[in-house]
């Protein structure tokens, strides 16, 4: 899906476009301070174009959306299934990880802006918590048994690590100006990736080792 | 500073009522949707008093979110002082954090608030970044650095554990509604605060025994 997002030879030029110009123009002035018409301009199309394709911002809000989480939820699937044959826990934490960042690099935007607005409180934000969240959480969980597999772990220290992990992989994405302007790194760097993998391999070895206190 | 803000009976009774009913009204319908009539209004107070004590809505913005900092730095510098004296750095970082998180519950709503202005790419997000989170780095840097004594760790991965102990003491009240929805857990609440400090307990112990990989 989210092809049609950062693709714009896919025929639907216009519709790309005003995907394109929403995004920009979301992030800069917030979904609240950004009109149809001016995501319209920006895009060069008839304003009537963007009720046409989305049924005005609210559709145009839960496209971006679910275009975010089907695309995120398929590299998660996509990722779990290539790796379920590894034969170290710690490896298929760390390959996961490495797509899920990839994808958010490639539609950086995209990711921001979804990840920033899943901070509010409000109906569609939580029914995308009951839906593809909830979803999330259960793709972790299978990972995460295998990986405390056969340790006497209480349920609530499995779910602050899948969180904990979860964390690792969103927050490049919900602050990356935080790690620009205090850490001077570059979230949406290829570099970036590599090198935060190589820290996500760390925690997750001393996850897997048996490191981690049993209570 | 937080004073003002979560105790009306400080003597400036319309000052905290304009603070109070601005978090309230900026939690729900977001900054830019939120007038400064309608702040008024629902403080009962005259509108010409907002710009005199906040001199406008950007200053009662500057306002709250100073006043966070302000708070959340004096709790970090407090704790790493009562702490100092711990024989185990795992110890102070656990008590810093349970500071800091005890912080963030007692001014739920503002931390709330200013966490989620931090995620936008702003003048005064910049600034505040380049003061207050720059000297939160510097703060924790010199925990890291007695964590970390002796081990040959490079500075990208003392920098990587710092960011994710930050991350971990910020995402409940960043996410909180993330962490209600898909794990039913409540950030607000005293025993939130006591499990999410034993598994940061966990990652503290990890941490400084060594399991870290050294590259």
């Amino acid at each position: 899906m989210p092809t049609k997002v950062a693709n714009p030879a896919s025929g639907k030029k216009s519709k790309d476009a005003v995907v394109h110009s929403a995004l920009k123009l979301f992030n800069m002035g917030g979904y609240d301070g950004t009109s149809v018409r001016a995501i319209a301009t920006d895009a060069g199309v008839n304003i009537a174009l963007v009720s046409y394709y989305f049924g005005g911002k609210q559709g145009l809000l839960e496209y971006l959306m679910a275009s975010f989480f089907e695309g995120y939820l398929a590299s998660l699937e996509d990722a779990q299934h290539e790796t379920a044959r590894q034969a170290s826990a710690a490896d298929q934490l760390v390959m996961i990880a490495e797509q899920l960042i990839r994808y958010q690099q490639r539609y950086f935007y995209l990711s921001r802006f979804v990840h920033r607005e899943m901070t509010l409180d409000n109906q569609l934000v939580r029914e995308l918590m009951s839906s593809y969240l909830m979803k999330e959480k259960f793709l972790l969980e299978r990972v995460f048994k295998k990986v405390f597999d056969g340790r006497n772990l209480n349920p609530v220290q499995i779910e602050f690590a899948i969180i904990q992990y979860r964390d690792m992989v969103i927050m490049p994405f919900l602050q990356p100006q935080y790690l620009r302007k205090v850490f001077f790194m570059q979230p949406s760097e290829p570099s970036f990736c590599t090198q935060y993998v190589r820290y996500i391999r760390d925690w997750a070895d001393q996850v897997t080792k048996g490191c981690q206190k049993q209570k």
